[in-house]
């Protein structure tokens, strides 16, 4: 079975793994408090631009994400999401345990504008009754989306620019940020998403590392006292230097980078491929996920050999599908998926 | 530097970096479902001689004791521990955050007895205001405590006798198991532990692991969906199989047991050091935490050389603190250190 | 001005005045333990001919309906309710303080169905991955709901008979409960309502109180402990027998049934007017929510002597609005705003 | 049987009843937005002697503790209390229910001090993991504390002052507050608690009303968005105005002072009535709770008659025990109970 159906089926890159064996017997601090996790964080403060910005490492998504969420609002405030938003749709509602209302914006590929924000807003404060109504107190957004879509730099700073003027703080979900980066339609450096966010992170898991996500904090409201609110919510990691090691080692000679860029172009190839056989796409997406629609008999021939998420039924005949390729997809499997495409 | 500080201060045990390694480009599925995951578990069963038991991987400690906890309790149920526990005094809060309160027994040397628990069951019940009042919803013990201190079978016993006739399911923390079930003193293995507790973790984390908590449930009622919780809480790791393939390692050929041994003979040396130099012991230890009470003077001349854990002043002119052995600490460190002592 | 806005415009009926007044020196014991709740708690089993029910009172609406859920659900589970539940619209996002996701299913008129329930339940346990979404764990039905419309017999039998082969408690909010069951087209009587539902409640605060409302479980599985839970929401009146007091007068000579009738022929004489004028209804309502669709100058012209809600411009020209009666309303009033209408 | 158990057994003051009664037919807003509201925060700000506060009115205690405390907490925060307080043993978790650790201090007679709550700040900050640890957000007093004694004006100003440095809020539980500011030994009155603390609430439920709390916040950080955190915990009371008729009517011509004297003055006849027959007081209070250690026969023989609280056994045959007076007591019952313990 060749997986395509996720970006985390593999380890880690293999520098990552060096450095681990490397350093495994170094006896450092812990929590987070060691030399790597000082260097990676001096390293993602510059890829940044962002000399101020508090740079923690956590190890998961959904504990990033409700952490977060969780540190900036007040009790009676929800945070504003696209329906289809993680945190909404694939979090087993980890943002509501804390507490906190998710305020959803329907969208159709993933993304929500600076428009629907300043909607909702502004409907909640014209409502004579908004005492009883939970108040929107910050927007969360995915880049990539759920979709593998993309912000352009002028959404991201329409978006910005209305959540700075409505006094909601911007989180962006950076769960796969490297492969939005490096998509060929990027418009969006990574100091330009520190510019133009409060919050966000830098995925680790899904692109070359075994787990962590980096959050960088550019809002200095927003940093006060973050590492509380990390032990407590469990994500403290007790070696943190693991984490440090891999965001020390991805940030360093632009690895980070090229092994987004690797992945996203392989996606391309795929993309290509759909589109030549005439299969519709769920979303026009330029990342590293792919979501061709697919005849449902192309559908079971292709199951034999490769695994892939199912998204959605279209229709009674086609079925829309999910194809991920990640820093550790092998060339190979992507031309023996190609080659079997064209055959069907 | 030598650092006696923790026991998490290096890497992980070299056969767990070296099967990462060699299945690094392996493709799983995630979310521990994955086959290392699975025979891990049934390792995990074998050794506590529970084949109907769940076994269920997260990454650390303070997620494990919370997700268990709030898994277990109903809104208004509290958790009994000791004042000493790990979840009343280190870990900011986590259960509070989900809602509940630790209901504290107060503890010499880390440990509750089961009289304790009966004491406070019933002055809860016989208040005729009880429903004004947070209700006693299972119990919490650590095993070793924090202190290094060890129940023996008897006292767990009656701890679980007590426990079952109550109705309050028992959980042990186990974050440090391993130099507990190796220390000289111990009256307990793997199968007692499970066949006297409701749920229970085996630590990784400070046991020859680079991270991960396995925990095993015992009494069907607790099982269900505790994947959900999981989840909900961040504790789901995505590459969840580098769980698995560490307990999988780590309960192959009596590595667990081998390492922990070897860490609790180095920690009884350095204990015949303290006692032989003329110290006192803050706690009579027999695991890999030892906790001598130094003159002043002496802990600051072997401040210069090595790191260790600040305990409490216990006078004047003395200062308890802790010094940790584990599976990664030099014996030429110990005997060091050892030297050193002798030579004050 | 004259208020149609709300049905809570107004004290209490005078007989409950009356019976506070008479009984102000006497002594009770506290929360609820008194003569006149259990009297109360004694006329409400028989009325719903559930000799059986744990009956408690609980200040307001919001205060019962989390209080209820959080006491239902496990932490990785949610409540399903239409998107205009009141739960999920008007109560500032207190289900989510305590933890859990409002499940929201679309909705016309406020009402959901058995086979919407149906769905989003398979929806869920078909995913794969349904460990990663919340689990859907009870069902919130109000009656009458938040547009005036009721479930009837058929429709609730069918919703009760899905709830449980598939294990999920039904709940139904009946803040507005007496105007429902007086309605000329309702098919459900209290005790069919206890029948068919696990755990429900009788509002007092908008029919004929001055607050209160009366929660009635049915099902075993939730009465235990479910007065600590009172307690810990903020919901156990010190002097509860105000609440006893209350209930006791309304379930006396049937007072409940008397004045909601009262009402809901007021609501039907205004509902009357407003076809007669030509306007459209936002909902065909037959309690005591009245909600026509007026020319906006008309609305305008009615505002200058009479106060009621607002709810939504349907197009340029017209808005749908609120109109409530109460057990409160004077009938000169009524007949006054349709005559006021009449001549516009 | 005559009632000294608690403050609350009877109603209200009878003007309260006769305005609520004078009232009843009168069509207002709802949720406190109406003129009694208002005229009743008027007066409470004038007695205060702080024209800016913030006053807001809750239903009962418990709601009006846990909705101040979580307004004010971020979520690694807990409230500074004595073990005694009000919050830690009587409201069955409401605080953790919201998140939140009750950091205790030891009390000998329900107070604690300034230097206490310096040393636990100290404590915490000084600790090199204080990451790991609950960080003190706030202190909770209550005055009248729960065993009948009093903060004296210079104990309050140390209490603010070392709160005001450390950035510690000062919320003050006032539910029997007008037992204290009416005490013989009183130092303070309602305009100095009110230049004293950030927040601190005035009791109605205990001192003549039927029921609400008139929550003051003086200090302008802790004022924004309240009312949608009243809503969220259920204490937003839909008929608003009861608790505004109440509150205007017990600060209109001293009404709250003179109630409150009265119950004060039949509690120091009862205190002599215990000294002069040689019983030992477990904690001297001034106020209208009086806690005498009655030899057990004697206990026994009161009980036949009068109900009044246990509280502790001070030695086999000795018990401390609770009687209340309150603004409802009647003079005869005192008078009564003396002589039956003169005749003992």
């Amino acid at each position: 079975m060749i997986r395509f159906q996720c970006d985390y089926a593999e380890g880690a890159h293999p520098l990552i793994l060096k450095k681990m064996e490397e350093t495994n017997y170094e006896q450092t601090v812990g929590y987070g408090n060691d030399p790597y996790c000082e260097s990676a964080r001096q390293k993602i403060r510059a890829a940044c631009k962002a000399p101020e910005a508090d740079v923690h490492f956590l190890v998961g998504g959904t504990q990033a994400n409700f952490t977060v969420i969780s540190s900036v609002l007040r009790p009676h405030q929800g945070v504003v999401s696209a329906v289809t938003g993680h945190i909404n749709a694939h979090e087993t509602g980890a943002v509501e345990a804390t507490g906190h209302k998710v305020l959803t914006l329907p969208s159709d590929d993933g993304k929500i504008t600076a428009a629907q924000v300043r909607e909702l807003y502004e409907a909640h404060w014209s409502d004579s009754d908004h005492e009883h109504v939970v108040q929107p107190g910050m927007v969360y957004i995915s880049h990539p989306t759920e979709n593998g879509t993309l912000y352009s730099k002028e959404e991201l700073e329409e978006m910005y620019a209305v959540c700075r003027e409505l006094g909601l703080p911007l989180f962006m979900d950076g769960a796969r940020m490297g492969y939005g980066l490096m998509s060929q339609t990027s418009t969006l450096t990574l100091a330009d998403i520190a510019g133009l966010t409060d919050v966000f992170y830098i995925g680790g898991t899904k692109v070359g590392a075994l787990f962590g996500e980096a959050v960088v904090i550019t809002n200095p409201v927003l940093k006060k006292d973050f590492r509380y609110l990390i032990k407590q919510n469990g994500g403290m990691l007790a070696k943190g230097r693991l984490l440090g090691i891999q965001f020390d080692t991805l940030f360093t000679d632009g690895l980070y980078y090229d092994i987004s860029k690797y992945a996203d172009e392989l996606a391309m190839r795929l993309k290509e491929a759909f589109v030549k056989k005439g299969y519709g796409l769920r979303y026009d997406s330029y990342s590293n996920q792919q979501f061709p629609i697919l005849p449902n008999d192309h559908m079971e021939k292709l199951k034999e050999k490769y695994s892939f998420g199912f998204w959605e039924k279209t229709d009674e005949e086609h079925t829309a599908v999910r194809f991920c390729t990640s820093w550790a997809t092998k060339e190979e499997n992507v031309q023996a998926l190609i080659a079997d495409i064209e055959a069907l």
